[in-house]
């Protein structure tokens, strides 16, 4: 016998019915509110907390839930099962921002953009003979022989869904037209993707799309001129459904999880697609083919592949290499015969986002020896040059994307992205994007002040705040605050900032950081141990990845995120993944490129060697438990510390 | 303002409510009552006649109606809206007949099917080694590797759904399982469409489908052997929609009147198939691969194709190489991913049908000079070599198919396949098929029936009964009856018929078959005329379509269907559009040819063609009105003549 429940959502006033047993999180997303469950429903992290204002309910046992909480009535929406008609009061959301940035600057590298000489899209204008009695060639054989003696497109496939407008669109336009070609690649033959206007010559439009864990990007190309439209870039919807790449995974084996998350990041993709396009005042149908580029699980849940053996050992995802789907397959809102091309991914955690980005940092055409990183809510390392190249993958978690710190925020306008602060007086300067307020604080901004608040001594080695500092003036000596988080140090007072709250960063917060960055120093030490070369060979490190074009080299040599190495030799090229697919969006010889990459990329599997842990324990400090590795940080410390001892002489002077 | 109709059609009890002003064969449809209408709702036949027992409705003016049957509560289903709530009564069906034959005699030919030694599809036993942490490659590059280096399948192009499924089943079945692959045809590349259980090994089924415009037929093959399991044949339930191209065409042009015809083909098939998987217990699932052959029309209806250009004037149709599609985007139910390929068609009226035909009879590879003729519901006629063909088009009409003739049927159990008829006593001998009682009159027993009329003088050269014949003895004599179709000739009393009605010839049905034969021989010779050919160099005649195994020569000839040439010219060899498919179906050189053909294939239009009318009138007699170009015939009559002259010398002897 079923019986069922009626659930209301508060403060939003929604109702659904349920059968009884639903979980909470279910009964939400069945009323249409995408409440968040950070670990992905594993009752892990605590975090989706909510509020039984009224009725029965049963909590599965749960260690993050004291006695006293659930007297005042909290429960865990991953964990609580509704017993009959209740009402529930939802938590303010924290990761349903949904900004869409704008602008080219984030796909733009040093490394110029390879002209487009071999398009995947052509646009033909046709001007063919209307038929007679002597020449009744069909229409769409008319078609193919001109196609076929003009540009020379031969054994032209067509799909159905173009073939069945064709009768009446040549007949309309009176014989001209625009024929849209996607040229062969392997495997594939030349294929009709669309037949348009003969005015609308121009129109064809392309996206590249980065599936980040936490972000998504798409770029709106003129695939006419290989020209960049615009850039926008909003959260994954995803993220609601689980922080990182594991919760997620671990979400699509609930029920309908695996659709559920596929139609996230389909209507952030389609989200973006349309205020692009509606800023421009072009129409998405117009656009005729898709790349997308994310990591193995996001390329997984893109396409509804089941991701599950992404994260049992040992490792062998479903596929590495994705098949070609049409638009109306995944259901982007486009042209529904442009097909959509993932980029390949080398292994479980060297994905599509690392091949499109090798390809787009060049790695693959370097000389020397180079290092590339992308440090999004994983690290992925890929050291090599032309002849070889090795990766690996350390899980760094999304801290530096503004996950899991309390002020986090992304690299939008209102963000901290550049922090110094003053020895003496232990007050911060602030670089805000866009000049205003401060509303957060961004990857860029939090190694920054990670950095600063280091060697001011305010953060000790282990990641501690110096709650017994003895510097400081005025009100900035009250800027070391206690919080249910531990100790913490103010940026922005409630007063100076756009949210009315205190901009802090917590000693929870710094641990979280520290963790992130330890992971991916730990795993650039096993690799190059493995591969047998010394740190100070390597002459290049490339820098892709979500925040890759902010980040202030000295200050991630001090806190231990990036290697000591002379800075000249970090090059930052923005989001290596975006721009990578762009390029395959555009060329031919590029999607063979990354096709090469991915071939030819060897993966080393980090959990297969013992010293890892060892040496992310190593990392867990600032820089470094190894000093000597960091030779221009032992330096700057020995510099403060000297300061510090003359400043004491001075006030010791002075006090005499 | 809208508003609305029950409408409750009799004698079933259905009900459904329309919007006022919807047409009565509309409100039928939506009850989900397949009413016939077989001038595709033109109002012209005036055969779609139903009974308004109650209510109001409009009659739009039709010459087909008298003012005495509109008092009497007549309508025209497809030229009647509904004005108010209406109780309508239907007549019985008369082509809704659904018999499904059996056996793989109706392609049988004389020809030997080829060696499936170039396959389609391909089944390969894989026995993969489990990933581990030294080799995580992809569950799908594992499959990609193992077919690369076992049977040399590379460049794999896997479907989105085939992929989904692939971690679940290689995990269950421990690694060992069954690839089916398509192999690369042109344009295309190597397809996976399925994975299965390793013990599935040859399970891979095939469809050969022949969409005629009376009768599809549906040859289940084993793609591993090629061998053919079983065939079956029923009435294309397009039917109701309108007998022949023509109609349907304008049937496509009414609202979703495309839909519905695709949706009735695609119900035909699928019946078809579940049928012949039924009763050899094989899964429909199993079916990987479909290849159609059909008339122009029918491959764009079996699509989805508009259509409407074949009857225009230049008759110019949408298409005539077809997209090749995967089942699931036609609506088939079988593996989902199977291709699906029709056979590509030379013109509007030259279809797939006589391209899949002309490679089974093999014309295309004759020596000496051949005509192929394939009698459907149109008449095709190809004239060549192996080095040139020459095709043309005249609609006859299905009156040899039983469409149009009042005991018409299909050359099924129960019909009527030969005749002879007694010149004295003018009784008939009946060759039944199956041997029980006679249901019904087929092509070949039409043909026979009226050769022997015409030779015993029941029917004058201009096809008209001779009601005042003085032969005939008991019995026998009244077999000459009146009917509301003018007089006709009574093959079964109704007391011997499976029927329990007369089994009957009316001057009607006769008048309709000698235009059918009128112009297929008037299209023989404005094309041999046109080519400069003397039909006497013609070595060989090649017989194919629905009826093409049975019909006797020298009936034929005798009432000038076939041209007056020596019988051992003549091959016939069923239903050739199906053996042809089924060629296609189980060899990639086969496909290959077939394009060959239709790119080859030099298309004469017979509406260009003044001539053709006057040859039309001409060939309206029997056999014809030049007797000099049936000197057989000639001989036959002049021998009759004189038997004639003895009986009636012998008779007076008598009487003296």
């Amino acid at each position: 016998m079923d019986s069922h429940c009626t659930v209301t959502f508060l403060p939003s006033d929604r109702q659904t019915v349920v059968r009884t047993g639903t979980l909470l999180h279910d009964a939400a997303w069945q009323a249409g509110i995408e409440a968040d469950i950070p670990c992905g429903g594993q009752g892990r992290c605590g975090r989706c907390l909510v509020r039984i204002e009224k009725g029965q309910v049963r909590r599965r046992p749960n260690a993050h839930l004291t006695d006293g909480q659930v007297a005042l009535g909290w429960a865990l929406s991953c964990q609580t099962e509704v017993r009959g008609d209740v009402t529930v009061f939802l938590l303010p959301e924290t990761v349903t921002e949904k900004v869409v940035v704008s602008g080219t600057a984030t796909i733009e590298g040093p490394r110029s953009v390879r002209p487009p000489g071999d398009p995947v899209i052509s646009q033909y204008p046709l001007d063919l003979s209307p038929p007679d009695l002597q020449d009744s060639a069909a229409d769409l054989e008319r078609l193919r022989r001109a196609l076929a003696t003009g540009p020379g497109v031969r054994d032209l496939q067509v799909d159905l869904s173009v073939a069945r407008g064709l009768g009446r669109a040549l007949r309309e336009q009176k014989w001209r037209a625009t024929a849209v070609v996607e040229h062969p690649s392997r495997g594939r033959s030349a294929r009709l993707v669309a037949v348009r206007p003969a005015n609308a010559v121009g129109a064809s439009l392309g996206a590249a799309v980065d599936i980040g864990t936490t972000t998504v990007s798409v770029v709106l190309v003129d695939l006419q001129s290989g020209r960049i439209i615009d850039t926008a870039t909003s959260f994954n919807r995803q993220v609601s459904c689980g922080e990182d790449v594991i919760s997620r995974i671990i979400y699509s084996l609930r029920g309908d999880g695996l659709r559920r998350l596929q139609r996230l990041v389909r209507e952030t993709i389609n989200n973006l697609i349309g205020e692009l396009c509606a800023r421009h005042e072009l129409e998405a149908r117009q656009i005729d083919h898709v790349v997308v580029a994310g990591n193995t699980s996001m390329e997984h849940l893109f396409l509804g592949l089941d991701p599950r053996s992404i994260r049992e050992e040992p490792y062998a995802p479903l596929a590495t290499s994705f098949p070609t789907v049409s638009a109306s397959e995944v259901g982007l809102r486009v042209n529904p015969e442009a097909s959509v091309y993932c980029t390949p991914a080398v292994a479980a955690y060297v994905g599509g986002d690392i091949t499109a980005g090798i390809l787009s940092s060049g790695l693959d055409e370097w000389d020397g020896l180079a290092l590339f990183m992308d440090v999004g809510t994983n690290g992925e390392l890929v050291v090599g040059n032309s002849d070889w190249q090795v990766a690996c993958a350390c899980s760094a978690g999304p801290a530096f994307e503004g996950a899991g710190v309390r002020c986090g925020m992304r690299a939008i306008t209102g963000a901290v992205e550049d922090v110094t602060i003053n020895y003496q007086t232990l007050a911060p300067t602030l670089g805000v994007i866009g000049g205003g307020a401060p509303a957060g604080i961004c990857g860029s901004g939090m190694i920054a002040t990670l950095g600063e608040m280091f060697v001011t001594g305010i953060l000790d080695k282990a990641g501690r705040i110096n709650t017994a500092i003895e510097r400081g003036q005025g009100n900035d000596r009250r800027r070391i605050v206690a919080t249910d988080h531990g100790p913490a140090y103010v940026l922005a007072w409630a007063s100076e900032s756009g949210t009315k709250e205190d901009i802090l960063l917590t000693e929870v917060d710094i641990g979280n950081l520290i963790r992130a960055k330890a992971a991916i120093y730990a795993g650039l030490t096993v690799m190059l141990r493995a591969l047998d070369i010394d740190l100070k060979d390597i002459e290049t490190v490339l820098i892709g990845g979500a925040f890759g074009q902010h980040i202030n080299v000295e200050k991630s040599i001090l806190i231990g995120l990036l290697p000591d190495l002379p800075w000249d030799r970090f090059r930052f090229l923005g989001n290596t993944a975006a721009l990578g697919a762009y390029q395959v969006l555009v060329s031919r010889q590029a999607r063979r490129q990354v096709e090469e990459i991915a071939g030819k990329v060897t993966y080393l599997e980090l959990v297969a060697d013992n010293s890892f842990m060892n040496e992310f324990t190593s990392a867990l400090f600032l820089p470094h438990t190894d000093l000597e590795a960091f030779a221009s940080v032992k330096e700057v410390l020995a510099q403060v510390s000297r300061n510090d001892a003359q400043a004491a002489a001075a006030e010791e002077r002075k006090g005499r």
